[in-house]
C-alpha cells in the first residue's frame, strides 16, 4: 500500500466519504488510489472555488467533513476565498493539497510555490507529510483537526513521493477533544446579568437551527426576561413557520446601532460581539451603545448547547416555551403583474416546500425577497459568512450533496454568481436538486450604495466602468445552458411563479433569471 | 488630498495608466479617487483571476506595469493563481489590496483575513501603508519594486483609513536599481566554455523576443561553435518567419533527456537550469546528462542583453548572422476535409497576420497546432509560465490592451478556459481584438496521460468522474454568447478556415469551438 492508498483508506475509515476535487498531476497517485475506492464519492468542480464552497455547504447541512483535492499552491489559491468563507462559517474541511516530490523542490519548476505559506494564511491546521509512512497518521490528524472546536480548516500537504512510496496501515481519526464550557462562576454571572433590565442573550451556532437548543435559549430568555437575539450573518439558521423567534441584527451599521440602543447588558453564547462589516469614517466599529456591558460567555468554538444547559441548571425550573415563541405560518397569495423583488419573495414563500435549504447570496436583492419568507414553511437559511462573494452556488452544491432529499434554493446576485459560475456544471453533472434564482440587475448594486456612504455623489466614467456589468449585459440563460442547466428568464410575477412552481415540482437543477 | 488620491496621482505620475479592477467596499475611497482620474484606464474583470492574468499579459507585451485593484484577503486569493503565473513570467505587477481600517482590525468582522500572509506567499514585495501620509511614498516604492529585477510582484495593502485620511503630495517612482552583470572573470569563463565541444548557450528573457539581442546570442553561438537553445516555457518568444532560430526544449522529461544528451557544457544566460515539470518515480528531476557542466552565468533577474554584449566584447569581432539563422516563411495550404489539430494549425498558419500575439494554453492540443506555426508569419508566443491553468484568456486580455493594433489569438483547452471564463466578458466590454479558439475535447487530456505515467492502466469510475467534462458536455458557443462574445462551433477544416478568416478580417472578440 502506497502513501496515497493509506490516505484514502484512512479518510474512508474516519468517515470522510465525499471528495470535492480538481486534481492535477502532482496528485496523480492520490487520484489512482481514489479510483480504487469508488465508495469515496469524487465530485469534480471545474474551478477550485467550487470545491471549497461545496465542502462548506456540505458541512453546514450534514455536520460532516468532506475532503477537497487541490493542486499545489495556485490550485489552493483558487480555493482560498471560499475557504475563508468556510472558516468564518466554522465549517470543518480537510484539504488535500498535492506538492512536488520533496527532493524535486530544490529545483525551480513552474509549479513550485509556497504551499505552506498560503495554507497557513487560511487554515487552522497545516501539516506537510514528511514521508509516506506518516501519511495515514497525518490524514487521521487532519480529520480530527477539521472536526475540532465545532469545525476547522485542516490542510494536509502531500508531496508526490509521500503518495507513491510505501505507506503504513490506515488509521482512524480520533474523536475531537471535548468542547470547552465556561466556568460555573461565569455561568452564574451571565444568568444574573440576563435578569437585569435591558439584558439580551445573543446566540449562534447550533442554537440557531437545532430546535431543542433554540427552545432552551428561548426558555432561558423567558425565565430571565432577557431579549433573545441572533446575528445577521449565521452559518445556518432555521427560519419560517415553526422556528423559534429571535431578534436578528441587520447588515447596516446604523440599523444595528438602533437595534442595540436599549441593550444594557449583552450576553454572548456562541455569537461574536456585533461588529460593523466595514469601518466608515466617523462611525464606530461596534454598534453597541456606549457603556453596554458585553459578556463573552461562550465563543463559537465552545460547547453552545452545554453552555445553555448549564445556564438552565443555574436558573432552576424553566417556564414552558411561550406560546408566541414560534414563527407562525402565513403564506402570501401568488403575486401578479409587474416583477418586483417583493413579489418574487411572495411567490417563493407561497411555493417553497417544507425543509427547503435556502442559500442566500443575493446581497442587495436578498432583503426584499427574504421578507415574505419569514412566515413561509420551515426552512434552512445559509448565507456567505466571510463576505467573499462567490460562495452561493458552491454552497448550494454542497448542501444538495448533503441533503439529497431536500430542495435547495440558491438566491444569487448576478455579480456574486459570476465568481464561481462553473458550479452550475457540477449541479448538472451530479443531477443536484437545486433551483438557482439569479437577480440580474447588471451591477454591483451594493457598491453604488457604499460609494454614497463615503460621500461620492456624482459617479463618473471609472465608477460606471467598474460597478456596472453592462455593454454587454450577461445572458444568464445562455450561461446556464452552456453549463448544462435548464434556464428561463422571466418578465412578470406570473412568469416567475410559473417557472418557480415548475422547478419546485421537478428534480434536478434549474435556473431562473429575474431582471431587476 | 486624501491617501487614495495621493496614490492614484502617484501611480499616474509614475507611468501606471491601466488598472485591472475588481473592487469592493474597503476600496471605496480608492475607487472614488480613480473616478476623479479618467486618464487611468480602469478595466473591470468579473473575477480577480482575470485582473492578475491581464496584468501579466499587459506587462509581457508592453514592458509596462499595470495595477490591479483587489478586495481584502479573499479577493487577493482569487488573484493568487495568476499572480503565481505572472511571478514565474517575471512580470511586473502592482497589486493594490484594500484592507479594513487599521483600528477596525481588532474586531472580528466577516472579511477580516490574513492580508499580509497571503500576499507574502506570492509577492516579491509587500507593504501595508501605516498611515495616509505614507501612501504616496508607498505607492511609488511599489511601482519601483514591480519594475526591479526585470519585473516583480509588488503588493501594497491599503487600510481603508489610510485611503480616506489626509495624504501627502504625490510622488514619482524612482527608477529601478541597475541590473546586475556577471563579473568579467565569469564572462570569460563562459566564453571559453562555449568554445568546448558539446557546448550550448541557453538564453531566455528579452533574448527570446528582442531581435537585436537574439541576433547577438546567435552570433555568439556561431563564433564559439555552441548550440543556441531556449527553454520550452518562456514568457514571450518571437516565432515564425524572420525569428532567430533556437533549439527549444520540450515539455516531456524523456524528450529533454534526449535533447540534452550530447550537451557537455550548458551556459545559462537568463534561462533556468532545465528541470522536469513534475517529479516521476524512478526518473531524475534534471534532464541534463550526468556530468554536464552547468554554468549559471546570468539568471533571469540580471541584465541579459548586457551579459551577451559583454560576452561579445570578450570574443572580439563576431561573425555575421549565419544565412540560415532565421526561420523561413513557409505557409501551408488551407486544409480541407475532416477536422484535425494539425489542420487547425495549418489554417491558422495560412491566415494569421504578421505580428499576431499568440497566447497558448491549449496544453495537449497545443503541440500539433503549433507545428505549422513555426514557419508562419512572424508572431509573438506567450504561454502560461507557472503551470496554473486559467491564465490563457486573462493573458490575452492584457496583451490586447497592451497592443490594440495587433491581433491576439488565444488558443485554449476547454478545461483551462473554464477556470477564468469570465475574461470573455472583459473582451466584449473592452472590444478587444482577440480571437479565442477553444479545443473542446471534453476532458483534462493531460491528466489521462499523466495517469498512464504513474502506471495506472485501467481507469475506473472516479478517474472518469474527475478527468472528463462530460454528462453534460460544455456548450462553449452558449458560454461565449452568455458573456457577449460572438461564437461558432466548426465541424470541418473548411468551416474552421472560414470562421478563422472571418475573425482575422474583423475587429473585436470572437470565439471558435473546435471539437477534438
Amino acid at each position: 500500500m502506497n502513501g496515497a492508498e493509506s490516505l484514502v483508506k484512512t479518510l474512508l475509515a474516519s468517515g470522510v466519504e465525499v471528495c470535492f476535487a480538481n486534481p492535477g498531476t502532482s496528485e496523480m497517485h492520490f487520484v489512482a488510489a481514489l479510483d480504487d475506492h469508488p465508495e469515496m464519492r469524487c465530485i469534480l468542480c471545474l474551478f477550485e472555488g467550487g470545491t471549497s464552497g461545496a465542502a462548506d455547504g456540505y458541512f453546514r447541512m450534514s455536520g460532516r467533513v468532506a475532503a477537497t483535492l487541490l493542486h499545489l499552491a495556485p490550485g489552493f489559491g483558487n480555493a482560498f476565498a471560499n475557504l475563508h468563507n468556510a472558516r468564518k462559517a466554522q465549517s470543518g474541511v480537510v484539504n488535500v493539497m498535492g506538492d512536488h516530490a520533496s527532493y524535486h523542490l530544490r529545483h525551480e519548476s513552474p509549479l513550485k510555490g509556497e504551499t505552506t505559506g498560503i495554507s497557513q494564511a487560511i487554515s487552522h491546521w497545516t501539516r506537510t507529510s514528511a514521508d509516506a509512512a506518516q501519511v495515514a497518521a497525518d490524514g487521521a490528524a487532519a480529520v480530527q483537526a477539521a472536526r475540532s472546536l465545532n469545525g476547522q480548516i485542516a490542510t494536509l500537504i502531500l508531496p508526490a513521493n509521500t503518495a507513491w512510496e510505501a505507506g503504513s496501515a490506515p488509521q482512524v481519526a480520533a474523536p475531537p477533544p471535548a468542547l470547552r464550557l465556561p466556568p460555573a462562576a461565569e455561568i452564574a454571572a451571565a444568568v444574573a446579568a440576563l435578569r437585569q433590565p435591558g439584558a439580551a442573550l445573543m446566540v449562534d451556532g447550533v442554537a440557531l437551527y437545532d430546535d431543542a437548543t433554540a427552545q432552551l435559549a428561548a426558555r432561558i430568555a423567558a425565565a430571565t426576561g432577557a431579549r433573545l437575539m441572533a446575528p445577521f450573518f449565521a452559518a445556518r439558521s432555521r427560519r419560517g413557520a415553526g422556528s423559534v423567534r429571535m431578534q436578528r441584527l441587520a447588515y447596516e451599521l446604523d440599523l444595528n446601532i438602533a437595534i442595540l440602543a436599549d441593550v444594557k447588558t449583552l450576553v454572548l453564547c456562541g455569537a461574536q460581539r456585533p461588529t460593523a462589516f466595514f469601518a466608515y469614517p466617523g462611525k464606530p466599529s461596534l454598534p453597541e451603545a456606549p457603556g453596554t456591558a458585553v459578556m463573552e460567555l461562550a465563543d463559537i468554538r465552545m460547547d453552545i448547547p452545554g453552555t445553555l444547559a448549564a445556564m438552565a441548571d443555574c436558573i432552576g425550573p424553566l417556564p414552558d416555551l411561550p406560546a408566541d415563541a414560534r414563527q407562525p405560518l402565513s403564506l402570501p397569495p401568488l403575486p401578479t403583474g409587474a416583477l418586483s423583488l417583493e413579489k418574487v419573495g411572495a411567490a417563493i414563500a407561497h411555493l417553497m416546500p417544507e425543509d427547503t435549504v435556502v442559500v442566500n447570496e443575493a446581497i442587495t436583492s436578498g432583503a426584499p425577497v427574504a421578507g415574505p419568507l419569514q412566515t413561509a414553511r420551515g426552512h434552512e437559511w445559509l448565507v456567505t459568512m466571510g463576505g467573499a462573494i462567490g460562495a452561493g452556488l458552491p454552497t448550494a452544491v454542497g448542501a444538495a450533496v448533503a441533503c439529497p432529499e431536500r430542495k435547495v434554493l440558491c438566491l444569487s446576485g448576478d455579480g456574486s454568481a459570476m465568481y464561481t459560475l462553473q458550479s452550475l456544471w457540477t449541479m448538472a453533472r451530479e443531477g443536484l436538486d437545486i433551483c438557482t434564482v439569479i437577480f440580474a440587475n447588471d451591477t454591483y448594486r451594493i457598491l453604488h450604495g457604499e460609494l454614497v456612504n463615503v460621500g461620492a455623489t456624482q459617479p463618473g466614467r471609472n465608477v460606471a466602468r467598474m460597478f456596472d456589468m453592462v455593454e454587454p449585459s450577461l445572458d444568464w440563460v445562455a450561461l446556464a445552458q452552456g453549463h448544462g442547466v435548464q434556464a428561463v428568464r422571466v418578465d412578470s410575477a406570473e412568469a416567475f411563479a410559473t417557472a418557480f412552481a415548475e422547478a419546485m415540482g421537478a428534480k434536478g437543477p434549474r435556473l431562473i433569471v429575474v431582471p431587476c
